[in-house]
């Protein structure tokens, strides 16, 4: 439980046939990296630096991506298996020699389920109603949570934060609302007691609210109604062994998220939401 | 094979434990339809119109969504099944008198493949790697493909027209690039021989270029190069029985997207692109 993100990287740095293209900075990296440590599995953490180096910043780089071109000279092996060089990816040197690559954050975390023994992280194969619950609230976390928490970090008027801040709100709301009641054991994952993909989907930003959300927009989670089921949810998940080895040392993450704050962000995240790619 | 969607929503008008809601003209909402004819199921077909009426437009409303609460007035049993009033949602009693509500279109898709006999939709559980690959296509199509067909539509300067153009057909490149071969057999499915969700998750667009795409903007999808492949996918997918019979008279859907074309729609997927939702 006192492990961080920092300490698991050291520890995962040896060879091992399953590769994670990881950045510390990424929440969409994270989401693959718990689901490896959910899994107890055996893993090397290869670190990729996809963006432009500014040794002014916390951790040496800028929010400036380099050039598709560049990522595949300096990370050949990541862009063969992320044709477009976005973290995470998973690379797999089977036992018959075969190589699998797999990229996107969501299925990456499906594949390493269907992929890795230990604890199942969707509803059984016999359950489809609660399979569909668990990928609808996961494609609502990329469409109706994280998409307003950028545009918060990144909208320069009073006026239009305040709308993204809003409509954050409420899709989180509507993500409480969603959850199961916190079972008579106190499980309060987004199912209850077991623990799935639909929590792997936004527990990475959760952390992100409390540290880059409060220190550059005031950011804060409402308390009432179905925020407190939220705030228990949140609590369950950064507690979890799994989660709590991937978080990184907030006040450097502050310092990494700047260049959203300022506006002078290129992340192909930036991009996307402002309509350019 | 001569049936058009039309005859198949006259055909699926009577009561069924399975109940679609969807639209004529929409093609998230066709996923889902696909995936039922593909499973040879029995269900329902519910017409919702989440549109303002407007008795100018081919199919008698605008592409402007009317409001939550007056989609919930009307459609009641729609909109719990899904929360935002989107098309498409799934409505299942089962034979014990529960009920499974399921929205989000491609968890539709997977959800009917699980639940349905009939032909498998993704890869056997035992190929984690192949249903990863369909599952990272999927989401390219969602991220890279269509939501710059809509801006393709909607952008008013020849500048930025270009530039969505440019950024779809490259979008469809890749998408082509990570084709399998044709197959000995000449199956020309995203897999091969195999149709699956790589292929639903596109092929209602195909038609729209070619209809809608071609008539408003003069798209045309280039031969030559992975383009050639990806004519042969887009052949064998309109091709497909399951397909046909979901696809609509494409002077009536032309006529339904003017609003898109004139700069006018409000609906969720023109807010979202222009980042107000």
């Amino acid at each position: 439980m006192q492990m961080s993100g920092e300490l698991t990287i050291e520890e995962k740095a040896g060879n091992a046939p399953l590769r994670l293209y990881c950045g510390w900075f990424c929440p969409f990296a994270q989401r693959a990296w718990i689901a490896l440590e959910e899994k107890g599995a055996a893993y090397e953490y290869v670190a990729i630096e996809p963006y432009e180096e500014d040794p002014e910043k916390p951790g040496g780089y800028s929010k400036n991506p380099l050039p598709l071109e560049e990522k595949r000279r300096r990370y050949p092996d990541f862009v063969a298996a992320s044709p477009r060089g976005l973290l995470p990816a998973i690379e797999y040197h089977t036992s018959t020699g075969q190589i699998h690559r797999v990229f996107e954050s969501m299925v990456c975390v499906e594949y390493l389920d269907e992929l890795l023994p230990g604890p199942s992280l969707m509803p059984p194969i016999a359950a489809p109603e609660q399979r569909a619950l668990v990928r609808a609230w996961c494609a609502w976390a990329n469409e109706k949570i994280i998409p307003h928490f950028y545009r918060l970090l990144m909208r320069q008027s009073a006026e239009e934060r305040e709308a993204e801040k809003r409509q954050l709100l409420d899709g989180l709301r509507c993500f409480a609302e969603a959850m199961s009641p916190v079972s008579s054991t106190g499980g309060a994952y987004f199912l209850g007691d077991d623990f799935s993909m639909a929590d792997i989907a936004v527990c990475p930003w959760w952390t992100r609210f409390h540290s880059i959300g409060a220190t550059y927009r005031g950011l804060e989670i409402p308390h009432g109604g179905a925020f407190d089921r939220l705030h228990l949810w949140g609590a369950a998940c950064e507690g979890r062994p799994s989660v709590a080895r991937t978080i990184v040392d907030q006040k450097r993450l502050v310092g990494n998220y700047s260049n959203y704050a300022d506006g002078s962000a290129t992340s192909t995240v930036a991009q996307t939401l402002a309509g350019k790619a």
